[in-house]
């Protein structure tokens, strides 16, 4: 088994075992990447110098720190001091930042290597890079974090930075087959990350299990790490909540939920129908509103000094942006704020809420990067997100579910990740 | 009377009449810069070629725009295209971003010409540059956005941006004797703006009338510019409210505010005390708390790269929010929630608070900024605030009158900040 395929937990036991180094972890990583980036197309570029050079120097030093030596990816959205930060678009070239972004300035004092930058739509947005779905190269990872998606879930890396303003995280997630966490808004700084919609736009991360999620939680809260206690199956309550958007669901997207919730309720997880508001409905909607507005701001200077070489999608969402009245901008952010104070009382007495994730499996090309029809409303909300792996669909390509936490309570989110995970995957 | 001593609006009329084009206008700015510079200090750098360009162009295609043809600083913690940017840090010697922060995107469109960046403090922390009160040259101009105020209060340029997260606009309006306005929390796109703590981190800008104020905040908005309608004095009524910070004020600062009461009860303005709850005692001490979390968080890069490049002060303060607990940090966002529910019936009755801006005169020195006390309850309560200048302290030293408006009501505001402004200076 080769290094990167190992999670980072199991990466970091076996460093302490004396079995495995930085040097030869990061080693690994690179040379699975250099097999399989021809046909997976997960990075924007590589730092297999500096990676090299950063992992002998841990090694030197004993490899301090939760995540010391354990190789990670970066979106390329996202910051790095001495690499080059493209944002997905011709117009950033080039560019390098003069500072690391805060979230990669915490993995790396937690001890992380930075393989490289993953790619990105443009902007985070919708118009895709090559990259290719692992599970079957003909069929889009998802975006816009697509390379970290695809990364992590070829094994090329154990834990990849990802964002989410709309469905950037947990859809890639449920089509590659891998965890992904999408924090708390707010939770995780946002200094160096290129802003698209301030209200929504959140950093997370991927990964090859629930407690890799944890540790580079951990990480980014400078917290002290410990396994996640996932509790008894029986002690465990999950609201089951289709949402206003489920006739959106494929007939793969479905079944694999309908499975999702026989094999929760065969491990004996209570389950429990939720009365999903009629104030909910609009939701969908007000997320586009808030998006399309904040993002006619934040790229006011690409829409002002190189309109041309952006997408004609980004344009189109620009225009819409630019056409938003400030009451409708109001209405939606009230809408948003009126919702947000609706669910905790609906969540009261579960644990979590199990949701779709994706419509279903990952659609076929390479042209688009599907539809977050089923993540816009939980990121309006800011509640944390998990994506669970474990099924499948009538393709054989991976459907996840989708978990949705009590805010800022990700550690528990996690432990029921982990629980529902067992319960997906065990026979 | 040199072209930049005149408002934006006056520079504007100047022009539509033919006596004035942009060219002249930034020439006089840039001449009367270079006179008063080596005493004022409030350029961390210009662009003159730069800016004459942009005027040349401007004048050959008619000057476009609200603000077609006006010259403006923009303060170092937010990002220029072509010239360097360095957030008020060695750190970021040189440093050139890619592209132009929103802000400065909007005003470019609406035709300002970018005459230079305006000295900031350390990240708009408390360490200063070496910017000099205009008023008294031996006393602060106040900070962080040292150098804009003292470019508008000095009659270099009629506008500059600069960013409040404690009292940075504020503050330093009052000292030099000019207006400002912080606009609501999330009115203006913090894009290309080196965050510092997002929760509090604010947009605003300066200038020599509510009506340039206006201006800025149409352009920002993109939308049509009306002159201002102050409202008959009888028919204005200001909520007067001394706050639990009150004793802070100096006798100068205390003796000022009776004395802005009296002129504007003089002037027919109907004055009301405001009963100020007891939940209100301890938003100061949450501002810090979330200032101070939220910076260790935002400047992760450079407490892990640069550390020793830091100030003493810059670092104290992220040893503060590194030592924060989590419990702590919520609970004083929550309280600031809480509070922001309990201002708006407080207000019912009247048209903005009229509040202290500022203890009292600029203090003597350059080493120090001076003190935010009375205004970082208004920024975390994200409410808009004017500086409204026209009195004077014992030393002849400017203090001014801070009103505080109903949220993403800035133009009602501001018609009421240029009314008060009457009522303070006619005799």
């Amino acid at each position: 088994m080769s290094g990167a395929l190992m999670t980072a937990l199991a990466m970091r036991r076996a460093m302490a075992d004396g079995t495995l180094t930085a040097e030869v972890a990061v080693r690994r990583a690179l040379e699975h990447i250099a097999e399989r980036e021809p046909v997976i197309h997960a990075w924007e570029c590589i730092d297999a110098e500096g990676a090299m050079r950063a992992a002998r120097d841990l090694d030197a030093r004993g490899r301090p720190g939760l995540l010391g030596g354990v190789p990670i990816g970066v979106k390329d959205l996202i910051a790095t001091a001495g690499l080059p930060t493209r944002y997905g678009s011709p117009i950033y070239q080039g560019f390098r930042p003069a500072a690391d972004a805060a979230c990669v300035a915490r993995a790396r004092a937690a001890g992380a290597v930075v393989i490289g930058k993953t790619v990105t739509t443009e902007f985070a947005y919708f118009t895709p890079g090559p990259t290719a779905n692992p599970c079957n190269p003909d069929h889009t990872p998802g975006g816009s974090s697509s390379g970290s998606a695809a990364a992590v879930a070829d094994g090329m890396v154990p834990i990849a930075f990802g964002t989410q303003t709309a469905g950037s995280l947990i859809r890639p997630a449920s089509f590659c087959g891998v965890f992904a966490i999408k924090p708390s808004f707010g939770s995780v700084s946002l200094a160096g990350v290129k802003p698209f919609s301030p209200s929504l736009d959140t950093v997370g991360w991927f990964a090859r299990s629930a407690d890799d999620l944890e540790l580079m939680r951990c990480a980014m809260e400078q917290a002290a790490f410990a396994p996640l206690q996932p509790p008894d199956a029986r002690a465990l309550r999950l609201g089951v909540c289709r949402t206003h958007e489920w006739p959106a669901a494929d007939a793969g997207g479905s079944a694999a939920f309908e499975e999702a919730l026989k094999k929760a309720g065969a491990a004996g997880i209570r389950l429990r129908d939720i009365d999903w508001p009629a104030e909910m409905a609009g939701l969908v909607e007000a997320q586009k509103t808030v998006m399309a507005r904040e993002a006619a701001q934040s790229l006011a200077p690409e829409w002002r000094d190189h309109r041309e070489r952006l997408s004609a999608a980004l344009v189109a969402l620009l225009e819409m942006g630019r056409a938003c009245a400030d009451h409708t901008y109001q209405q939606a952010l009230d809408q948003a704020a009126a919702a947000r104070r609706l669910l905790p009382p609906l969540m009261r007495d579960v644990d979590a809420l199990l949701v779709p994730a994706a419509p279903g499996e990952a659609p076929a090309g390479l042209g688009a990067t599907g539809d977050p029809v089923f993540n816009r409303l939980w990121t309006l909300l800011g509640v944390p997100c998990v994506n669970v792996p474990g099924l499948q669909g009538p393709q054989g390509l991976p459907i996840g579910m989708q978990l949705i936490g009590h805010v800022r309570q990700e550690r528990n989110l996690l432990a029921v990740a982990s629980r529902l995970h067992r319960a997906l995957t065990e026979d």
